[in-house]
């Protein structure tokens, strides 16, 4: 399949570089070509065969990368609404982990797409996702054709690092859409020794390893407890981050952490939406710039935030650190969109999905910039991030593929069905429940 | 025009009523019935005139009352991210006052047409604008068939207590879509003298008024040094909240205050995309809850949100509440949405325009459900307010008539006449500047 979307406005997202009048061709899941209408006109004049499958108008609209959801929970889609207004021990044991045994892998699949039509809806073209079930998520993504970095899930109750070795090797390099990295749940789940043989792992492999850390007050005073550490610093005494990796939320860290997080090359992934909803607190974003600790972005699961919405995101993160730090400048618009977007990409180890420059994956969303919210246009970059919506997101493309377009999705199956699917699975799991009680 | 919306659920904001499957029907711009499907069928089969100009398959989706925006300056599009990530002060004396200085009457109908654009693309159907110049925005609201609350804009340098009773009398009670309130700009921008002539004002009517009241802690302590008392204090002390009225913002007040709102039958007016993009606090919203003081939502202007999107106002004023008080049930979403509709109504002193019931002003909204961010449905309420956008709102009307339908606008003038508009507005301004600097 070869593309070409001209009449566009482009924003590469590599260094600074502002938008440009111009064109951008795909051939299979590449980026073959990303110039001004001077340089395609240009190109166009040599030797060569330039046809293309389809011919696409931007009229005028932008192109940008696709926003990375650095942390989600997809699956966690029927969860949503469901256990909403509670103070967070009652939220998980009593709404969310009941539900959660009941879920089986082929739920799991169908609650998995659920969330795919969300993030398409919105702009995001990849996630890193936390769950229970593998293959059946990998599954998920290959059928529809989104990209799925998947992490480690592993506690005291469920996966094991054998399953986690065995998920490194059966899901990296097997299908474009699917990688896996080295993880587990978090410190306070896991034992020590489930601890340090997730460590050997990432010594094994020399792999970076990711898990929720610091999300709440009450996680890292339970650390400091059993090991007189604080989560960060404990679990790097194990040798967790020796080939780097990342947190999810870091909402509650000191000085020591942030220096270990910069010292190992480690992302901070933010989850604004739903550190707001669970009152888990404000993540120290400033003070991770000022320190060189690269800051990527997540929405969290749909139980916690609910939507998974990167435009919400991207307002929180800059508007919640303004209040943090009571400085309207803090934290500025491109420093934003670059955590959506290349930080993302780099944290989940997408490499090569990260800016729109010849040779990169063609992961790409094109932002309609003729509505309200997006007018007059003073300067796009703070329009997406201030006023910018998913109702803006007019295309999206993964690995050349368009997968959602004026409202409609392409990914193999119908939204009703998706949508009929998830009822289903909530009618029968509380069926269960309800069977289970009596 | 008379409208028969079938096949919805409605849920009518009257009493804490649950959404039901029913029907709506309107004549003119009020609603003749809302009532479940058995009572739209025993009703048909009454003698009379049962015919529609218009009948619409809902299929399934929510009918439930429009937003209400209370508290905005729609005209501000203009400044929409030209002066973002900025101090303050920087941003309103070198951004925000001189551009302001060379808009026309003209100028700011179009450019509060644009507003309405956005407002109508996020399911708002009635604003409270504090402006500059009222005669223009009534007539783009008139022209627009858009509801337009305007308030008095009175301070040391623009308007005055003789135009505030002019327009008072002159757009009240005119055509359907304005009416006018009593109003000032702030404590800090306006002499004594001048309060103590909007204050007689009120009186004389026996008439609320409303201001931006203690948005930021510099102002609080301004006027204490002015007056050794708060900002609400200083103001009800001058007779000014006898007949009621509201604050704008209320972000940084004590327990007396909170009294003095109490005992006046007044309402905090919350704009927390503003208080958060310009780092003004997290104003107490559970406590004017316990308090008894009733709280509507405002997105507050353009240039200091930047986002006129009630979905994101809603959010916030729930997930900053919790953060606030650090408790997760804090503010739940059924209060929420009552704020950004039937209390905004009130608010507005649009007692016809708050719920969906018979004799109302059929100022409503259609709801997609059908769309991923609101699978499953677990639960309505929670579902607008925790994971619900603008991009689910599929059909507004005001006064009976359709406004926005599908993507579509129909407002008498194209969006892209309007865009067209604010591009050329912001081109002259912009010479103007220059020439000045040259």
């Amino acid at each position: 399949m070869k593309t070409r979307l001209y009449n566009a406005r482009i924003l590469t997202m590599a260094d600074d570089a502002e938008p440009f009048r111009g064109e951008l061709w795909t051939d299979g899941g590449r980026i073959i070509f990303a110039g001004t209408d001077q340089e395609a006109a240009e190109k166009r004049r040599l030797p060569g065969d330039l046809s293309f499958d389809e011919e696409i108008d931007c009229s005028g609209n932008l192109l940008m990368p696709g926003f990375k959801n650095a942390h989600t929970h997809s699956a966690m889609t029927l969860l949503r609404s469901r256990a909403d207004d509670l103070p967070l021990d009652k939220w998980l044991n009593e709404q969310i982990f009941p539900v959660e045994a009941k879920m089986t892998e082929d739920d799991i699949y169908h609650l998995t797409k659920l969330a795919f039509l969300e993030y398409l809806s919105g702009g995001i073209t990849a996630c890193f996702d936390m769950y229970l079930t593998p293959r059946s998520i990998a599954r998920a993504a290959k059928d529809a054709g989104f990209r799925m970095v998947q992490v480690g899930a592993v506690n005291n109750f469920s996966q094991s690092p054998e399953l986690v070795e065995e998920m490194y090797r059966e899901l990296n390099g097997k299908d474009p859409f699917n990688s896996y990295i080295i993880g587990f749940h978090a410190e306070y789940t896991c034992s020590r020794d489930l601890l340090e043989k997730i460590a050997a792992l990432a010594e094994k492999y020399k792999a970076p390893v990711y898990t929720h850390i610091s999300e709440t007050a009450f996680e890292v005073a339970g650390c400091r407890e059993r090991y007189g550490m604080s989560p960060v610093a404990f679990l790097d005494s194990l040798g967790m981050f020796r080939y780097g990796g990342g947190g999810y939320h870091l909402v509650h860290v000191d000085d020591d952490d942030i220096e270990i997080l910069k010292e190992r090359g480690m992302y901070a992934v933010t989850n604004p939406g739903s550190n707001t909803k669970l009152a888990s607190g404000i993540a120290p974003i400033s003070r991770y710039l000022t320190a060189g600790v690269p800051v990527a972005i997540g929405t969290d699961g749909p139980a916690s935030n609910n939507a998974l919405d990167m435009f919400r995101e991207m307002f929180l993160v800059t508007g919640l650190a303004k209040l943090k730090d009571n400085d309207a400048s803090s934290v500025d618009a491109a420093e934003v969109l670059k955590m959506a977007t290349v930080n993302g990409a780099h944290a989940m180890g997408l490499d090569d999905c990260d800016t729109l420059e010849v040779g990169k994956r063609a992961d790409l969303i094109m932002i309609d910039l003729m509505q309200p919210n997006m007018q007059p246009v003073n300067n796009i970059r703070k329009n997406l991030v201030y006023s910018g919506s998913k109702s803006n997101v007019k295309l999206v493309m993964i690995e050349g593929d368009i997968r959602y377009r004026d409202g409609e999705f392409f990914i193999g199956e119908s939204p009703s069905d998706i949508y009929a699917q998830a009822e289903e699975i909530k009618a029968r799991i509380d069926r269960e429940m309800k069977e289970q009680k009596a």
